[in-house]
């Protein structure tokens, strides 16, 4: 319900991905409001069941009152269905902060991880980036940003089906001088880790394909998000506007189309759906306020696949041993359920 | 010297901005080479002047080690030409730590400067964002991003032209809530500050024309310009690649091409040429280490304005009474002579 167009996109994204993947998913919030927006539908054959919850986290409401003040809020409700059994996983475009909260709050973090953390999916030339934290966590301690590399290295293995990825630390040079007293004192961390650390990476190596997994903490994860955003809207308005004056140029244009669209297609979040939550006991995926419906979709089935590969017991059995890389046993869990939509 | 094609691009900007606007310029380094350069020029009426240096700072040398143990370097040197009065500026593509070193310790800090920063010039949808620190200032202090902000909000006014410049401080959101322990100190003071300070900004309000002048840390500040480098390149050859495939697609390439150029040169960073090197008594410019002649032309001709408009007397009086917006009495000091080319 706190999507800026919620409840409509959610809801055709939870319709088409019940049809195209058949996933079972419960719809969570003003129950009236949603019915309505089913009748426009068809769902026949389809696995939808819809939970009440009265309440509704806005954008500007704080995380933390969030989950002490609206304990009836559709994200709340949501993350109770998985506590209870009855969801595997929490797909919500609303307050991401407040989602964060909710699902530390009803489903606690996994056993060793002191903060959870958002990851974001990033294109770049030969496949994709992640990069963690972007979920607020600011003034964090080395420890922390140790356990982002951790929980990065596993979702880019198991999710992403990257073999041995490479993991690295956002700083301001690749030399080892170079960094803040944070970054240095994690990168001794990270030394003594078993997994694929590159060192330090700068923030082009984030595009370039040279690092699979990028960490840093979520001040700095914010800009990059930001600054990246910023940079692709502004090149595509400048590129615009340029044409606009150029008849040949707009006669070019329209013959480059399609290419365009196949670019933007790839450089599009919509096409990796949301960003998932990690360290908490349970599955949330978290999509932009504005999402698509296609992008609300994929993020639906990224959750399914999330869940599917019990990617947090395999973060468990790593964060036990931390140092050796986690086992490769490709133990999934046969298939999901139903996917609670808040 | 430190150039990554040194000397060689360097002479042949410095040839350029001799005969295209009439400055004069001290070329320093090593002096067989940069004769052997000058032959292929034609210097006929040029007040180019040759000063020898027989040790180079190279991209790899701790800024500090630089200015200590290579008491020769061109760097130094040039720095030194600026302090016995015999130039008004230093332009240079090599090592960024250690121009800014060697700028330090050759010419001091503007009285009352405690960190001199490095601001770089990114263009924006209406005209150019000023982002500063990008100098590697790690691990500030409030006080040090209150005077990134001063001296950013002289530099824009007096030679971005920027009539009442907007000053942002760089965040993960526009709420005050947001922020690390150090944005919301340095919010505090900024807020008590005469200019036009318009509060938290994000990384994406760099390249939508809502602000002028961005202020953050050194570590922040390398993130936000490596990771638009990275982002821009990456598009590009997206780009690139997605035409290649099709033939109509080319065709509309070639039509679009004037636009593509137009664009490119919106943002390219050789038309904004360096980076002004802000806080220490006397004028340094910086260039990318793989700059092009045009590049540094054009940062030959910035350091020309900077050193004519008296840019750090201005400052100096702003410091004195921070609080105060800088007056506007456009005092400039006539023409500039001599530009050090380290």
């Amino acid at each position: 319900m706190g999507g800026d167009h919620a409840p409509g996109v959610e809801i055709e994204a939870a319709v088409q991905a019940a049809k195209r993947w058949g996933i079972a998913i419960a719809l969570v919030g003003d129950e009236q409001r949603i019915r309505e927006e089913l009748q426009k539908h068809d769902v026949a054959g389809l696995d939808l069941r819809v939970r009440h919850a009265s309440q509704v986290v806005g954008m500007h409401d704080s995380a933390s009152d969030a989950v002490r003040k609206k304990k009836d809020s559709s994200i709340r409700v949501a993350f109770n269905l998985v506590k209870d059994g009855e969801a595997h996983a929490v797909v919500s475009a609303g307050n991401s902060g407040a989602t964060m909260a909710a699902g530390m709050f009803v489903l606690k973090r996994v056993r060793g991880i002191e903060r959870p953390a958002i990851a974001t999916i990033m294109p770049n030339l030969k496949d994709q980036t992640l990069v963690l934290d972007v979920g607020g966590n600011v003034d964090c301690k080395s420890f922390h940003l140790a356990q982002f590399a951790a929980m990065g290295e596993v979702y880019a293995r198991h999710i992403l089906g990257k073999n041995n990825p490479r993991v690295g630390l956002l700083s301001n040079g690749e030399e080892e001088k170079k960094g803040t007293e944070l970054t240095r004192e994690t990168h001794s961390l990270l030394k003594q880790s078993h997994f694929n650390y590159v060192g330090y990476v700068e923030g082009r190596d984030i595009f370039n394909g040279s690092v699979d997994v990028v960490v840093c903490d979520g001040f700095v994860g914010n800009v990059v998000l930001k600054v990246s955003e910023g940079v692709a809207d502004a090149l595509t308005t400048m590129l615009k506007r340029e044409f606009e004056g150029r008849f040949l140029a707009k006669l070019g244009f329209l013959l480059a189309k399609p290419a365009f669209r196949a670019f933007k297609k790839k450089i599009d979040y919509a096409e990796y759906g949301g960003a998932p939550l990690l360290g908490i006991e349970g599955v949330g995926m978290i999509c932009h306020g504005g999402s698509s419906p296609q992008a609300i979709m994929n993020a639906i089935r990224m959750a399914r696949d999330y869940s599917a590969m019990d990617v947090n017991r395999k973060l468990s059995a790593y964060l036990e041993k931390i140092g050796d890389p986690p086992s490769d046993e490709a133990a999934t869990t046969g298939v999901s359920g139903g996917i609670a939509q808040g």
